[in-house]
Protein backbone atom coordinates (compact mmCIF):
# COMPACT_ATOMS: atom_id res chain seq x y z
CA UNK A 1 0.00 0.00 0.00
CA UNK A 2 1.60 3.56 -1.04
CA UNK A 3 1.45 6.24 1.43
CA UNK A 4 -1.10 7.93 -0.03
CA UNK A 5 -3.17 4.92 0.27
CA UNK A 6 -2.78 4.62 3.55
CA UNK A 7 -3.72 8.80 3.94
CA UNK A 8 -6.41 7.91 2.47
CA UNK A 9 -7.76 4.88 4.31
CA UNK A 10 -7.09 6.78 7.16
CA UNK A 11 -9.19 9.47 6.77
CA UNK A 12 -11.97 7.12 5.47
CA UNK A 13 -11.81 5.14 8.98
CA UNK A 14 -11.20 8.21 10.31
CA UNK A 15 -14.72 9.99 9.16
CA UNK A 16 -16.21 7.06 8.42
CA UNK A 17 -15.56 4.46 10.57
CA UNK A 18 -17.17 3.56 14.14
CA UNK A 19 -13.83 3.62 16.20
CA UNK A 20 -13.30 6.45 18.57
CA UNK A 21 -9.38 7.59 17.81
CA UNK A 22 -9.66 11.69 19.22
CA UNK A 23 -6.79 13.74 18.20
CA UNK A 24 -5.10 15.03 20.65
CA UNK A 25 -2.98 18.58 19.67
CA UNK A 26 1.18 18.73 19.99
CA UNK A 27 -0.27 19.51 23.62
CA UNK A 28 -1.99 16.03 24.22
CA UNK A 29 -5.32 18.45 24.46
CA UNK A 30 -8.47 18.31 22.40
CA UNK A 31 -11.28 21.22 22.05
CA UNK A 32 -14.89 20.54 23.75
CA UNK A 33 -17.29 22.83 22.90
CA UNK A 34 -20.24 22.56 25.71
CA UNK A 35 -24.15 23.41 25.08
CA UNK A 36 -27.03 23.47 27.21
CA UNK A 37 -28.54 20.32 26.70
CA UNK A 38 -32.05 22.17 26.89
CA UNK A 39 -31.61 25.69 25.47
CA UNK A 40 -28.56 25.05 22.95
CA UNK A 41 -26.68 27.72 24.27
CA UNK A 42 -22.86 27.51 24.15
CA UNK A 43 -21.72 27.64 27.59
CA UNK A 44 -17.92 27.09 27.08
CA UNK A 45 -15.34 26.07 24.98
CA UNK A 46 -12.26 24.27 27.34
CA UNK A 47 -9.84 21.83 26.59
CA UNK A 48 -9.47 17.56 27.74
CA UNK A 49 -6.57 15.69 27.83
CA UNK A 50 -6.73 12.24 27.30
CA UNK A 51 -7.51 11.23 31.37
CA UNK A 52 -10.18 14.15 31.39
CA UNK A 53 -11.81 12.64 27.94
CA UNK A 54 -11.77 8.93 29.85
CA UNK A 55 -12.76 10.52 33.25
CA UNK A 56 -16.31 12.21 31.18
CA UNK A 57 -16.88 8.73 29.41
CA UNK A 58 -16.51 7.18 32.25
CA UNK A 59 -18.16 9.50 34.76
CA UNK A 60 -20.64 11.42 32.79
CA UNK A 61 -19.51 14.12 33.88
CA UNK A 62 -17.16 16.61 32.18
CA UNK A 63 -13.42 16.91 33.24
CA UNK A 64 -10.94 19.30 31.36
CA UNK A 65 -7.49 20.46 31.46
CA UNK A 66 -7.21 23.70 32.25
CA UNK A 67 -3.96 25.03 30.41
CA UNK A 68 -3.19 27.96 32.44
CA UNK A 69 -3.52 25.70 35.44
CA UNK A 70 -1.48 22.54 33.86
CA UNK A 71 -3.72 20.38 35.80
CA UNK A 72 -6.39 18.24 35.48
CA UNK A 73 -9.94 19.60 36.55
CA UNK A 74 -13.49 18.56 37.37
CA UNK A 75 -15.98 21.66 36.19
CA UNK A 76 -17.63 22.47 39.44
CA UNK A 77 -15.28 20.61 41.81
CA UNK A 78 -14.80 24.53 43.93
CA UNK A 79 -18.28 26.19 42.57
CA UNK A 80 -20.65 23.17 42.64
CA UNK A 81 -21.41 23.86 39.22
CA UNK A 82 -20.98 20.85 38.18
CA UNK A 83 -21.85 19.50 34.44
CA UNK A 84 -23.78 16.23 33.73
CA UNK A 85 -23.31 14.96 30.13
CA UNK A 86 -26.29 14.15 28.02
CA UNK A 87 -25.00 13.40 25.39
CA UNK A 88 -21.23 13.57 23.88
CA UNK A 89 -20.41 13.72 19.99
CA UNK A 90 -16.78 13.82 18.16
CA UNK A 91 -16.90 15.73 14.41
CA UNK A 92 -15.49 14.25 11.16
CA UNK A 93 -11.72 14.25 11.23
CA UNK A 94 -11.90 13.66 15.54
CA UNK A 95 -10.14 16.57 16.94
CA UNK A 96 -13.34 18.34 18.47
CA UNK A 97 -15.87 17.06 20.73
CA UNK A 98 -19.28 18.69 21.24
CA UNK A 99 -20.79 17.90 24.71
CA UNK A 100 -24.28 18.81 25.75
CA UNK A 101 -24.92 19.19 29.43
CA UNK A 102 -27.37 20.15 32.50
CA UNK A 103 -25.26 22.71 34.17
CA UNK A 104 -25.79 22.55 37.19
CA UNK A 105 -25.69 25.29 39.47
CA UNK A 106 -25.99 29.04 38.23
CA UNK A 107 -23.23 29.31 35.44
CA UNK A 108 -20.99 27.37 33.30
CA UNK A 109 -18.33 31.08 33.14
CA UNK A 110 -16.01 31.90 36.13
CA UNK A 111 -17.17 35.87 35.66
CA UNK A 112 -20.24 34.81 37.16
CA UNK A 113 -22.37 34.34 33.79
CA UNK A 114 -24.58 31.61 32.47
CA UNK A 115 -22.22 31.17 29.84
CA UNK A 116 -18.57 32.46 28.43
CA UNK A 117 -20.25 34.30 25.59
CA UNK A 118 -21.51 37.19 27.14
CA UNK A 119 -20.11 39.84 24.56
CA UNK A 120 -21.27 40.58 21.35
CA UNK A 121 -18.86 41.34 18.47
CA UNK A 122 -20.62 44.04 15.89
CA UNK A 123 -20.34 42.81 12.31
CA UNK A 124 -20.05 44.89 8.94
CA UNK A 125 -17.65 47.35 10.28
CA UNK A 126 -13.70 47.57 10.05
CA UNK A 127 -10.87 48.44 11.84
CA UNK A 128 -11.66 48.83 16.22
CA UNK A 129 -13.91 46.91 17.18
CA UNK A 130 -16.42 47.72 20.39
CA UNK A 131 -17.99 44.44 22.14
CA UNK A 132 -21.30 44.69 23.69
CA UNK A 133 -22.57 43.20 26.41
CA UNK A 134 -25.44 40.86 26.17
CA UNK A 135 -25.25 38.48 28.94
CA UNK A 136 -25.86 39.44 32.77
CA UNK A 137 -23.82 38.48 35.88
CA UNK A 138 -26.27 35.96 37.39
CA UNK A 139 -23.93 35.11 40.60
CA UNK A 140 -21.04 36.52 42.05
CA UNK A 141 -17.42 34.49 41.68
CA UNK A 142 -15.84 35.56 44.62
CA UNK A 143 -18.44 34.00 46.83
CA UNK A 144 -18.28 30.58 44.52
CA UNK A 145 -15.00 30.07 43.96
CA UNK A 146 -13.27 30.94 47.54
CA UNK B 1 2.36 49.38 39.26
CA UNK B 2 3.51 45.59 40.25
CA UNK B 3 3.68 42.84 37.46
CA UNK B 4 1.40 40.90 39.02
CA UNK B 5 -1.16 44.05 39.67
CA UNK B 6 -0.65 44.79 35.96
CA UNK B 7 -1.63 41.37 35.19
CA UNK B 8 -4.77 41.44 37.52
CA UNK B 9 -5.92 44.51 35.33
CA UNK B 10 -5.16 43.03 32.25
CA UNK B 11 -7.39 40.12 33.05
CA UNK B 12 -10.50 42.64 34.12
CA UNK B 13 -10.11 44.72 30.63
CA UNK B 14 -10.01 41.46 28.40
CA UNK B 15 -12.73 39.70 30.36
CA UNK B 16 -15.04 42.83 31.35
CA UNK B 17 -13.97 45.75 29.15
CA UNK B 18 -15.62 46.34 25.78
CA UNK B 19 -11.86 46.09 23.49
CA UNK B 20 -12.33 43.38 21.28
CA UNK B 21 -8.75 41.96 21.56
CA UNK B 22 -8.60 38.23 20.54
CA UNK B 23 -5.90 35.84 21.85
CA UNK B 24 -4.57 34.13 18.87
CA UNK B 25 -2.53 31.23 19.66
CA UNK B 26 1.07 30.32 19.23
CA UNK B 27 0.00 29.89 15.66
CA UNK B 28 -1.87 32.99 15.17
CA UNK B 29 -5.13 30.89 15.11
CA UNK B 30 -8.48 31.08 17.11
CA UNK B 31 -11.12 28.51 18.07
CA UNK B 32 -14.09 29.17 16.16
CA UNK B 33 -17.57 27.53 17.25
CA UNK B 34 -20.17 27.50 14.58
CA UNK B 35 -23.95 27.04 15.08
CA UNK B 36 -26.85 27.00 12.89
CA UNK B 37 -28.63 30.02 14.02
CA UNK B 38 -32.45 28.98 14.19
CA UNK B 39 -31.45 25.58 15.19
CA UNK B 40 -28.74 25.91 17.78
CA UNK B 41 -27.57 22.92 16.41
CA UNK B 42 -23.31 22.85 16.61
CA UNK B 43 -22.91 23.08 12.67
CA UNK B 44 -18.59 22.22 13.23
CA UNK B 45 -15.44 24.04 14.66
CA UNK B 46 -12.95 25.46 12.98
CA UNK B 47 -9.98 28.06 13.45
CA UNK B 48 -9.03 31.81 12.22
CA UNK B 49 -6.18 33.65 11.72
CA UNK B 50 -6.50 37.42 12.08
CA UNK B 51 -6.82 37.75 8.24
CA UNK B 52 -9.93 35.86 7.95
CA UNK B 53 -11.44 37.35 11.59
CA UNK B 54 -11.51 40.62 9.85
CA UNK B 55 -12.69 39.45 6.71
CA UNK B 56 -15.25 37.75 9.16
CA UNK B 57 -16.59 41.14 10.74
CA UNK B 58 -16.12 43.44 7.73
CA UNK B 59 -18.21 40.62 5.51
CA UNK B 60 -20.71 39.26 7.46
CA UNK B 61 -19.49 35.87 5.74
CA UNK B 62 -17.44 33.43 7.49
CA UNK B 63 -14.12 33.25 6.78
CA UNK B 64 -11.99 30.42 8.12
CA UNK B 65 -7.85 29.40 8.22
CA UNK B 66 -7.22 25.67 7.15
CA UNK B 67 -4.60 24.15 9.16
CA UNK B 68 -4.01 21.60 7.05
CA UNK B 69 -3.85 23.33 3.28
CA UNK B 70 -2.10 26.22 5.57
CA UNK B 71 -4.52 28.68 3.82
CA UNK B 72 -7.35 31.35 4.10
CA UNK B 73 -10.47 29.58 3.16
CA UNK B 74 -13.87 31.27 2.72
CA UNK B 75 -16.87 28.53 3.49
CA UNK B 76 -18.74 27.80 0.37
CA UNK B 77 -16.00 29.12 -1.89
CA UNK B 78 -15.98 25.54 -3.47
CA UNK B 79 -19.20 23.95 -2.45
CA UNK B 80 -21.50 27.20 -2.70
CA UNK B 81 -21.97 26.63 1.10
CA UNK B 82 -21.61 30.04 2.21
CA UNK B 83 -21.88 30.76 6.25
CA UNK B 84 -24.21 34.20 6.41
CA UNK B 85 -22.96 35.43 9.74
CA UNK B 86 -26.37 36.51 11.99
CA UNK B 87 -24.21 37.06 14.90
CA UNK B 88 -20.77 36.78 16.21
CA UNK B 89 -19.55 36.57 19.73
CA UNK B 90 -16.63 36.30 21.99
CA UNK B 91 -15.51 34.22 25.20
CA UNK B 92 -14.33 35.33 28.44
CA UNK B 93 -10.85 35.37 28.21
CA UNK B 94 -11.23 36.90 24.16
CA UNK B 95 -9.78 33.35 22.75
CA UNK B 96 -12.79 31.25 21.52
CA UNK B 97 -15.44 32.94 19.05
CA UNK B 98 -18.80 31.77 18.38
CA UNK B 99 -20.48 32.10 15.19
CA UNK B 100 -24.40 31.50 14.39
CA UNK B 101 -24.84 31.32 11.01
CA UNK B 102 -27.58 30.72 8.06
CA UNK B 103 -25.84 27.92 6.82
CA UNK B 104 -26.52 28.21 2.52
CA UNK B 105 -26.44 24.97 0.61
CA UNK B 106 -27.06 21.44 2.21
CA UNK B 107 -24.47 21.51 5.33
CA UNK B 108 -21.61 22.39 6.78
CA UNK B 109 -19.50 19.46 6.57
CA UNK B 110 -17.39 18.39 3.54
CA UNK B 111 -18.20 14.65 3.74
CA UNK B 112 -21.85 15.55 2.78
CA UNK B 113 -23.68 16.26 6.44
CA UNK B 114 -25.40 18.87 8.10
CA UNK B 115 -22.84 19.53 10.85
CA UNK B 116 -19.50 17.68 11.71
CA UNK B 117 -20.78 16.36 14.65
CA UNK B 118 -22.37 13.17 13.07
CA UNK B 119 -21.16 10.70 15.83
CA UNK B 120 -21.87 9.49 19.32
CA UNK B 121 -19.85 8.88 21.93
CA UNK B 122 -21.90 6.19 24.63
CA UNK B 123 -21.36 7.18 28.04
CA UNK B 124 -20.90 5.10 30.94
CA UNK B 125 -17.64 3.43 29.57
CA UNK B 126 -14.13 2.59 30.15
CA UNK B 127 -11.50 1.15 27.78
CA UNK B 128 -12.49 0.56 23.82
CA UNK B 129 -15.50 3.02 22.58
CA UNK B 130 -17.88 2.29 19.90
CA UNK B 131 -19.00 5.07 17.58
CA UNK B 132 -22.65 5.83 17.06
CA UNK B 133 -23.56 7.36 13.87
CA UNK B 134 -26.66 10.05 14.26
CA UNK B 135 -26.08 12.07 11.12
CA UNK B 136 -27.06 11.16 7.83
CA UNK B 137 -25.22 12.19 4.04
CA UNK B 138 -27.74 14.60 2.45
CA UNK B 139 -25.41 15.32 -0.30
CA UNK B 140 -22.42 14.27 -2.36
CA UNK B 141 -19.49 15.70 -1.58
CA UNK B 142 -17.81 14.29 -4.65
CA UNK B 143 -20.18 16.62 -6.58
CA UNK B 144 -20.04 19.31 -4.49
CA UNK B 145 -16.15 19.70 -4.42
CA UNK B 146 -14.98 19.55 -7.45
Amino acid sequence: MTALAMSEKSQADLEEGTTCAPRFDANGLITAVVTDAKSGELLMVAHMNREALDKTIASGEAWYYSRSRKALWKKGETSGHVQRVVEMRVDCDQDAIWLKVEQQGAGACHTGRRSCFYRAVPLGKSGAVTLEFCGEKIFNPAKVYK
